[in-house]
């Protein structure tokens, strides 16, 4: 077979190790001259395929692509565009006569279930025009909802993250216990699953005195009354709580918990589940309450990476690489658990259309029946994910990123208006 | 002379190296035999002294000092309490029985401003009393704000914690511009003063497009048109905008900017400056809009600590031991510094009388004359503060910060009612 280019984009938030795979991408198709020419990226996600927006990866040497394989934060670039599904195929011809001017016949996407819907549509795409397309997936998501793999690079280091923060905030708040009772909240990501939330009882090790006291999943019905009254009981055993809050937690109607003022023109929302929880414990309960809203921080923490969650983004990447010239489009690299304890796990094609805009939740046995933390077995799926540090580089005690020389390849075919 | 017990206390907030302080006070005095007889530890602070909850320290072993040395929270406990001025001598009189009761000599008090208040007065009593004790201060902060010394233990870790967020969050952000711009803004702690938010200005290693673009303090008057002129500069010419906001940011008219609801029974407020900057812009400008609340996180994280910070910290310790075994009762060992770079510096005693209560704000060498900004020079002052790191033992991933055996003393006072 002939030799052709690859192009691959990053789709939507980005993680600490999605660089981790953009890097094993590169270094795999380089590793195939036979089949892959020239290795571009697309800057801004597939909207910077559109735009014609694309970046010669040739600048990035073995150093370089060793640098980026330690950078959080996508280095080429994300964003939220799915491909429409009404437009008459706009965006779906443009992004052809992209790949066509390129002479792209791989095209591998980084991203969540979005994306992998993506992927299958591509994929059919380019069997209907005949168009030489190899379209992969390759997996990614701090959210760990994509279905149809055991867990989502980019979740172990974010779970870490938030375990470790966990850990860290908890053994502060027991410092300073007093009279009055604390509780302490902290509202992590994962939109509508408990995945994040669950990985912060990581923290505890077991012991039911450590925090996080109490943990609130999407998944659970969120009941005031009974969450009031297990606050409380920690509080008046332990002095204080500690509480981790999904930021998809819903009420018994569907609503989202989330903070709501009044201003001058109506209702607003202000703030998310954690500060609203935290209100509403001192508002009921009178307890001195903080809370910790991480954020971003909780998806780009390159200097506390997860060892296996690194080790698995480039795993995925190199795999979607093999997929590509092997001809599996429409394919992701799925991650397989073979064992908890040691833990083991291989790679193995699953298909994109299969799972492609579902969201795998937390399972009922990962949720202690009570709704308010979560169980022994969920502790045990998480904890393999998160094992093994990572050294970074550091300059003037700081995390050496880099600079990357990303130079944009010129453009061939008339601008893009979206 | 004759031997006698130390006591050591801590006293408010509490940091990622203020157990690095107590092991170095414990090992220090265990070096010094002939001075200093039981070392024992009050649990919960001076409210911990009062209760009689004294903590015998020989259970902990050189390799238990070494794990203490390295975890963060304040393993003795602490508490909120200044020695009040008006209650008849009643709590000093009470101390002074603790004290006696259990042949405390010498007295090491870890705090700030408030604290080194507290270790002048108790001097002054015990001279007052003709009994025989020295009492000694311990720096600690994280908000960096004690007079009359150049630096606070506790500082250095947060501030190396919150540079290194905003250099990852920066990272993220960067990755996801879109059309619309997006802004970041991230809390955090200082109280009155703005070094910590400060340290976040090492993140961008002085590059003017590098996250954060604007560093707001309490030192400078907030002035809300100029602030949002300058987002939208950013924003415009970026595609996005991070921002660090230091919690005690306050207008003009001396008001804090925090947000306000209105609720059913009046106004109340909601969150803190980080929400209520975001949530402005949004409202102005339209901007997406991401809110950082590291909390707790950024006093606590042993994670990652600046090993500068932590030599410090274990340096105080071991002085304060030195000046207290050497009879200089009110003083504390404050840290001098005799260079930038490279950094060098020694520690020398102060005296917490010349110092209690006054509170150390930014110089107005170290903000940019448009207040939305700070200069090279507070860069300068901050860089060698978060310099190196501590290699943390793990287990399971997460940091392994040991289980410590605390056993108490018997009671040999009646119980004591605040």
């Amino acid at each position: 077979m002939t030799q052709s280019n690859l192009l691959y984009a990053h789709s939507g938030g980005v993680t600490a190790v999605i660089n981790a795979s953009a890097a094993a991408v590169i270094g795999a198709a380089r590793s195939r001259p036979d089949r892959v020419g020239q290795v571009l990226a697309a800057h801004g996600g597939i909207l910077g395929v559109l735009a014609e927006a694309l970046i010669d990866t040739r600048s990035l040497d073995e150093a370089a692509l060793y640098r980026l394989s330690l950078r959080p934060g996508g280095v080429f670039g994300s964003c939220r565009f799915d491909l429409p599904q009404d437009d008459g195929k706009r965006v779906t011809d443009r992004l052809f006569e992209v790949f066509a001017a390129h002479g792209i016949g791989y095209f591998v996407y980084n991203g969540g279930n979005g994306s992998m819907d993506a992927v299958g549509r591509l994929s059919d795409a380019a069997r209907e025009r005949g168009y030489p397309l190899v379209c992969v997936g390759v997996p990614k998501t701090v959210d760990n909802d994509i279905v149809g793999t055991d867990c989502c690079p980019g979740f172990g280091s974010a779970a870490k993250y938030l375990a470790t923060s966990m850990l860290e905030a908890g053994l502060d708040i027991r410092s300073m216990v007093g009279r009055r009772g604390s509780v302490f909240v902290m509202e992590v990501m994962g939109r509508n699953t408990g995945w994040l939330a669950a990985a912060t009882a990581l923290a505890a090790g077991g012991n039911p005195d450590a925090a996080p006291h109490i943990v609130l999943v999407p998944e659970a019905v969120f009941d005031e009354e009974a969450f009031l009254a297990a606050v409380q009981r920690v509080t008046e055993r332990l002095g204080y709580c500690a509480i981790t809050v999904a930021e998809g937690l819903r009420r018994v109607d569907g609503s989202l918990i989330m903070e709501k003022s009044r201003d001058p023109r109506g209702y607003v929302q202000l703030g998310g589940a954690g500060s609203a929880i935290a209100r509403m414990i001192h508002e009921r309960l009178g307890y001195k309450h903080h809370w910790a809203i991480p954020d971003y921080l909780q998806r780009a923490g390159g200097h506390w990476l997860s060892a296996t969650d690194r080790e698995q983004a480039m795993a995925v990447g190199r795999a979607a690489v093999e997929m590509a010239v092997d001809g599996r489009s429409g394919c992701f690299p799925a991650i397989r658990r073979i064992s908890d304890a040691p833990y083991r796990w291989e790679i193995q094609a699953e298909e994109a259309s299969r799972i492609a805009n579902l969201e795998r939740a937390l399972p009922a046995a990962f949720i202690r029946e009570d709704g308010l933390h979560v169980t022994d077995s969920a502790c045990d799926y998480i904890r393999p994910l998160i094992e093994g540090e990572v050294l970074q580089p550091t300059r003037g005690g700081l995390p050496d990123y880099g600079m990357f020389e990303l130079p944009r390849l010129g453009h061939r075919l008339p601008p893009w208006q979206v």
